[in-house]
């Protein structure tokens, strides 16, 4: 039997086997299941964090889907998937839903290693439309007539991957693909671009089917004036290839049916609507208008802050953490003293504004400050172009959203041999959002294109010189990584510096080194191993890329070297050392401590203890590399 | 004194100030001088290869955009860039001309470093209006009333770039930015999808201003019937809230004013289309139609053949060389007979069908070819998508593409530990397209993905083992990288296989590790440096990553490891060889040679020998390495 632990949601939601009993209940019914799953989503949220406002927002929208489609027979995307909360209530996650986003609990995104019903791995934007074009390719190909459906917010849809996918899947007509457009007018923050100001204008007219119908069939109705009017019409059309009349919409263009727009939280329009699409058994976009937030107060009102968010209070809406000091901030504010006296400083943001503290220098400079959506390809390519002019593009991304433009820094930066600065956010272990959000891949990203420099400051002062440095020192590609959150130091903060420092305390064998956030666990683990009685000298990386030629003397020196790096291990910092070393002909005893796997959701320092990154971590380590040698 | 070395040009073309005198000729001289450019195009292609048919469609585009604008102040951005002859001969690089594409010439692609003219390097698609769009706003910061002007063609708009910078360049009314389509209904060879229909039936209507006009202005012209008609009308108008009318194209959809279509091969009808774009001072879209091949009529005949092409006979028409056995043609016909024996296998191309040998594939199962266009990062995530559903989906892409699609083999393949193949077609060094299109960062790129498989044969029998064993053995994210060209095999082909084979034909100290095609080098330098008496073992890795544990012990048995590797340096199998010897605690001598930067234009054979990585480079090194070592 299950055993309902969360108090608010004993009535109708524990009582039903999900999904199969939805398709039995009345409309009233439902719209009192979606009040309980609003209630649960808000009181787990408040506990959890996570994403509310867009979850909140899709509530009737999913169960619609769920009432209308044979999941996981028709497979459902969930565009970056940080909607998808009530599709895992729906879909037998209701006990679990409790432990969403907590270490070993269900994930935040679709997991298909979770549920059946979860069919694709989602966290990065843009992607439902392809994975879905795929899915439906595939059920023609094995002769199954069931839908593949993808729901994508209005966001999602600046990336170039959703106008590449529709250009392709528009092309088959005979395939079940259904795209919903989740539009609540937003992507993360307010949505950018033309395409924002298109969808506004598609979401301020009449329903689009009735209007067209209603105008021809209007028509039919002036028996005298009515056929020349037709006639004439019938002319213009003509003389314009009906383009204009029956391919109106950009969806349309693409090869699409169009329906919509539609009221995405009126569930009797929403499942006629679909039920309409499925009819068509050929490409369909569903124009959904949503409220993001809707249904709890404070999020409808600032979205954007219930975006993502970590525990906050139900009854005043307050967050638990306000927003305080961390390395984004200290970035953002940082880049408007420097634009002060140089307005050749640009900044660009892929729809990331407050995520990269750039809402300062945007309130500062609104005329030097770019969001271009969720465009990561072309903030790189565009930074290119400002920089090919004089100005000095500085592009605030998250690590792992700067993967989307790994050809663009290569083919349109690099080669060209053009100055743009790359603060990289969220560089390293992110936490609770698990494998598609950690920020692992900059560093062998990175130093695969030639004649790149990368800094990883340890602390806020030494964020601030690395910018100063990438701006004005260096040339070409310059990048500084830091991490989610705030500074933990727990060295003398005079050492700070742009190169390298070693610390020498005491004349030992053995060689700690680090870099960026976790340099302040390595300095503790020299500490702990100090009170054993293992002496270790310290070196701190800040320029970790390229390292300096004069350093590895000094590095060779040592008997044992042993390198903590927050990175992916395959193309690393500490990787490439072990290269030199074995070029230098150097013979000690290297180890280094990196992720060499995806790594799952779960509190930073719980993840950063597991792979072997806190300061007691590496002490233990330590330890047993001196015990392998007979040291101790 | 120019000389001008070319007999055919001696008439007005080399008389000329270019681009200034541009200015100053009559229509009448113009077309006498586009008539001398083809000739000099056909010419000078048919001697140096190229791209020709390309060229040969833009020859009055580029003549009436140089008369037009004020290069270098107004900066022309060229996408893709191989459609760049006639604006490298207009801006004083005549000349230089015949060096095209050689050694030490100037480049088939733009290139700042040549010419002021060159604002941009280029040599991917769909990058010049995310260029343009940072021009035109660095142009605005700084007060220039100049202009941005983007050429790109209509299968580089099936990029999702290109969508993504129209999002974002339409929204800032107040930029001197102009757009060329230079539409010629094919990218490569025929452009796919929606959008390629959708622009056909743009190509087909009337001049689309004309026509609006026309409507309007027609139906004034009914006194009596015209009022309640254009009542009606404006009725209709109102109900759609003028959009049917006021915007019917996708360009003004996304915030430009759309100019045409118009006849790109008609001076006096561009002239006045860009005069008219000049005076919005907003971001206009001008659709040019063009043939391409225009004025030789084997290339207006058969456009994909002549896209990129060989040296040919100008008389006969015929190509040089004629399509021959290489490792493109062996991979699509192997895959071929894969995939009569198995329905699941289906294959993906991105616009390069003959490029990469699917050909064969597409006339044989045409229900399971894919061309998604230009568009890696759809046909990555399309591929997952595929495979999610049990479908085993084969991408063949050449090695500088698949750099798009970085974020998209992480995300959507890797994470999820989906089953998708690559055919990493022109891995390693391509020749005379340069820096933008060497095949040198698969290896950094795709090592740094975990649990990645990689085959580098070196034959086309190996070639086909490791697709089957990548297809059938491995599972997740397996790729198999082959060079440009045809087989040199100068091994015995007996010792094929899809892991390693030690080659141990005497005792020796040494040993030369290498794979792919370069083994073949690696193999005759062996025997160059037997005959010199020094003495060399073989280690030939096919599976290239992970390397196998066991492998290591048999290296570290060498007091000499030298590897040798078509790849860049940084993230390559060398260098992660280097970091496991250090930890090993390896202490001979281990050297290793690989590109190290960005490498430029120039013949194959050539640039290998620069890199060190031909045989008697080879056998070079190793005796430097035994002279430093004292042992000769």
């Amino acid at each position: 039997m299950k055993e309902n632990t969360n108090s608010e949601t004993k009535t109708m939601l524990s009582s039903l086997d999900l999904p199969a009993d939805l398709k039995n209940l009345s409309l009233k019914q439902c719209a009192g299941l979606c009040s309980e799953i609003r209630n649960l989503l808000i009181t787990t949220v408040s506990k959890n964090g996570g994403h509310l406002a867009s979850n909140l927002g899709v509530v009737e929208l999913t169960m619609a889907i769920h009432r209308n489609f044979n999941s996981p027979d028709d497979r459902i995307v969930w565009d970056v998937g940080h909607q998808s909360y009530t599709h895992k209530i729906l879909t037998g996650r209701l006990e679990q839903f409790q432990t969403i986003r907590r270490k070993g609990g269900i994930s935040g995104f679709p997991k298909p290693e979770e549920s059946e019903h979860d069919v694709f791995i989602s966290g990065h934007s843009s992607t439902s439309v392809s994975v879905a074009c795929g899915i439906a390719e595939a059920m023609k190909l094995q002769g199954k007539d069931n839908y593949a459906v993808a729901v994508i917010g209005d966001g999602a849809m600046t990336g170039g991957m959703f106008y590449e996918a529709l250009n392709n899947c528009g092309r088959d007509k005979n395939t079940n693909l259904i795209v919903i457009l989740n539009d609540n007018n937003m992507s993360i923050s307010k949505s950018v671009g033309s395409l924002a100001k298109y969808l506004t204008s598609l979401r301020n007219t009449e329903k689009y089917l009735n209007t067209k119908r209603a105008v021809e069939s209007g028509l039919e109705k002036f028996p005298i004036v009515g056929k020349p009017i037709q006639k004439s019409i019938r002319n213009i059309k003509s003389s314009m290839k009906y383009k204009m009349f029956e391919q109106s919409t950009i969806f349309e263009d693409m090869g699409f049916v169009y329906l919509g727009p539609v009221n995405g939280h009126d569930l009797r329009e929403l499942e006629e609507v679909i039920h309409m699409a499925k009819s068509y058994h050929r490409p369909v976009l569903i124009h959904a208008k949503t409220v993001k937030g809707k249904g709890y107060l404070p999020a409808e009102k600032n979205p954007g802050e219930y975006h993502g968010i970590s525990r906050f209070d139900i009854v005043t809406g307050n967050p638990e953490v306000s927003v305080c000091e961390c390395y984004s901030t200290v970035f953002g504010k940082e880049l408007v003293k420097i634009a002060e006296k140089d307005d050749r400083i640009v900044a660009i943001t892929a729809a990331m504004k407050y995520g990269t503290g750039l809402q300062f220098f945007h309130n500062r400079f609104p005329e030097r400050f770019y969001d271009v959506g969720i465009a990561e390809q072309h903030a790189v390519t565009f930074a290119g172009g400002l920089a090919s002019m004089g100005q000095i593009p500085v592009f605030a991304v998250y690590s792992t959203f700067l993967q989307r433009s790994y050809d663009q820094l290569v083919h349109d930066v690099s080669i060209g041999k053009l100055h743009v600065v790359l603060g990289i956010d969220r560089a390293g272990i992110v936490g609770e959002d698990g494998e598609t959000h950690q920020g692992l891949l900059d560093v062998p990203m990175l130093t695969s294109i030639p004649n790149t420099v990368i800094y990883s400051p340890s602390s806020y002062d030494e964020l601030k010189l690395c910018m100063n440095k990438a701006i004005y020192a260096n040339k070409g590609l310059a990048a500084i990584r830091y991490p989610r959150g705030s500074e933990e130091v727990s060295f003398n903060r005079s050492i700070i510096n742009t190169e390298y420092m070693f610390l020498r305390e005491n004349i030992s064998d053995t060689l700690i080194i680090s870099y960026g956030r976790i340099f302040n666990e390595a300095y503790k683990a020299q500490g702990l191993l100090s009170s054993d009685g293992i002496q270790c000298d310290l070196l701190k990386l800040t320029k970790i890329y390229p390292l300096c030629r004069s350093l590895i003397g000094e590095i060779l020196e040592y008997k044992r070297i042993v390198f903590f790096e927050e990175s992916m291990g395959e193309g690393s910092i500490s990787e490439k050392l072990g290269d030199r070393l074995a070029e230098c002909g150097y013979s000690g005893d290297y180890s280094r401590i990196t992720a060499d796997d995806f790594v799952k959701q779960g509190p930073v320092r719980g993840i950063l203890s597991e792979l072997g990154l806190t300061c007691d971590k590496m002490a233990e380590h330590i330890r047993k590399r001196s015990v392998m040698n007979g040291e101790t």
